[in-house]
């Protein structure tokens, strides 16, 4: 007897959260938390909803386009929220949404939305495949059936820099 | 008599390089560069050359779509490049480019390449304009030519975006 | 025409989580989560419980016994939850758990649990007075009343130290 | 011939310094060092005393009640002392003292003191037999008593929480 | 009726310590302490005696040449000593000594000794006088004495610089 | 059939860069860049220097005196630039010069120039002979003629101090 791998999860099985009060440590010459640390909490956290619904180790493969709409401040709170949209064979496009709380803890002010794809893989870092995704509210459909449409201009994208490449060569002339 | 500020750049003037030995604080539980932290390396070299374009604070207004196509582990030797490819009025679009240098150094590995926004703000945060760019080169031309289609489609993005988070309204919905 | 401050919230209002994919640049020379970093979540973590609670700038003032009752390695999925037990006049009490996540995510390891206790200030560093909290359910019901508790037992502690400083004078010697 | 594992140490023999000048990259929005970074270098003192008893690697197994009874701040020159009060078969405790002093330096002044326990462990992580600890003066026999009754006050409440949790089971609602 | 400055103070009272277990965060790719950060413990804990001695603000000026004779592996326990080997009129000259005690403790493993000098200001970043040093030993007499020697040596080293540069202009063609 | 070692590198092979924004992490209470942390910037450069001339692993074994002659701010755009000077048996000297970009950048500001020695190394940490460097230009012909002068020079310190440390034995009485 064994045990069962899923086949399917839900997005909540996904769901991760991750609040952090921003530091000096985390700041420009400004006083706002600068955009690569941003990038970062943002990759972390996006991971950690792919390890939840893939149950393996997983491996930053691309990101899409990010704006970030407004600036955050030392002693901000920022909450990053993540869930994995949908799943293919052995990758996962996971949404996650940046919000910063007002002091006075009313509002919410949104930051940033990205997408990030991540590829689950074994040990000696060979792909592996995983779970479906079953989409259980309206929100979550709408996002699964954009995560099919998001794969597709990115693998067009993909392709038209590999040929760009191809016809240039490696180095650094791009 | 005071002094002129310059109305138009060249490329190489806003030239960057950073290199990085990766170490084990760089890694995740694989022994390879996790994606936030190259996001991060991105983030702070595209800085540079938007410093040195528009000789202002910069901040990260957003970035584009980046893949990253292949592992960069623990010892690589990674290079990162980058130039501003096209200033508006008070934005740059900055390109990227990771490589890393083979151990036996006689080979270059294409890593990734990013798209990077930078707004010039002054000591208040308040935007500023920045010098336009004069491409020299070919590459350049093309890299010029190439930014201003790209941000024709990052704003027919932002305002699809923008106009899904007014439909909403505020909150994690989305 | 004002705004009003909350003088009272719930335990949910509080509620902050924080998931961790531990790394190397977090571990010891066995590869494992090591004590003192584990602290500095918890911190973290609990911080923004007491931030959302009181809508101030938070200072941690105390933290009780924490067992750590299982190693944490590299590669694992950590989370934190906490939330404020009680609020007494410029304090509150924030319960801290730290859990690991199973690989394959059937099961929860216990981790630790913590108490630690925050005040809130204003930008000079003073006390000021927050918010009660309302328990609504018999969990938080029960960590209410415990929070009492543990808070006299804190300062008959704290009575018994200030004491032996006061026999002792300042410096080294105890 | 071999050489033969101490069987006893003085506290002497145990004694470590870690002194920090707080940087911005240590503090909170406030400019003040910020608790869980307090609490990471109470950790990191410790643990150099636990292992110059025990010689052998340790891992974190608890921290007691910590007071933070004064706020460091960015410039301060902070002090941090500790040496091993006592051990028993496995375990350590270690006394840890935390001191600012005076930017003229004629005075300290007392900003926590912590008991953490560590444990000696070998390579595969598990626990090892350290030497006992030899009290040499009247301060030293004091903490040495002290440290038994601590403990004994430990292992009862750990054994109260080990009861709670085997009632609820595993999971959040503890 | 104010306070008096001291004029003198002795050796063992800018005396200063640090000691490190080092984790994988500190190591390169072969699990070594790397180079740059060991400069940066033995900044941080010289820069601690300079603040004991000047109890002033302090700015590294200068590090003389450091040899680093023996590598440092994850785990070691790594112990740093410094104190004030004499004052001129605004900078002091201070001298590290770096060693590894060794898993079994019974020896110490020399690692390296630096010299580096640093120079006390006020809040605007100005120079300002710093008492004399008293060395009171032989061992502290003879470092007072070489440190006169160095300076002089460093002196020289700085003039011929400073006429190189001269000579060449600002930029990069040194 | 195999592939041979390169038996020397021109200077321009090993030349890397490294463009640091300066940010609050990076700076002490005066808001400026730490001297421990811009040693460690010009370890890792220059490791990257070393690392492109030997196409192997290099540990840092020494670094000659450097004078820190301005100070570096929060917000000022640091440029480090390295290349070998000259290679011996199985070590290489490599210069490290420091520059600040001024805010309007028309100036450069020198802040250090260092000199640091890098051993070559196999994955066990045994030393590897390295290619010998050809100087193409005067300036690189003056570096390389001084680095064997700096070396006799750097050998008698050396041997200076081993005679000292063979004479007072191990320990910390140097």
């Amino acid at each position: 007897m064994g045990y069962v791998l899923a086949v399917s999860r839900t997005v909540a099985e996904s769901q991760a959260e991750r609040s952090e009060i921003i530091f000096p440590a985390d700041s420009n010459a400004l006083g706002n938390l600068f955009g690569g640390r941003l990038m970062q909490f943002i990759d972390l956290v996006g991971a950690v909803s792919a390890v939840r619904h893939s149950r393996a180790i997983v491996i930053t493969a691309a990101t899409d386009h990010i704006d970030f709409v407004a600036p955050v401040h030392v002693g901000d709170l920022l909450i990053l929220k993540s869930s994995v949209n949908r799943a293919f064979r052995t990758s996962m496009e996971v949404g996650v949404k940046v919000m910063v709380e007002d002091a006075l803890g009313q509002t919410l002010r949104h930051v940033a939305s990205a997408y990030v794809t991540y590829v689950a893989v074994d040990r000696e870092g060979h792909c592996i495949p995983v779970p479906c995704v079953t989409p259980e509210t309206e929100h979550q459909m709408r996002r699964y059936e954009d995560a099919a449409r998001r794969r597709e201009m990115r693998s067009g994208e993909t392709q038209r820099k590999k040929e760009l490449r191809a016809k240039l060569g490696p180095g650094w002339h791009v």
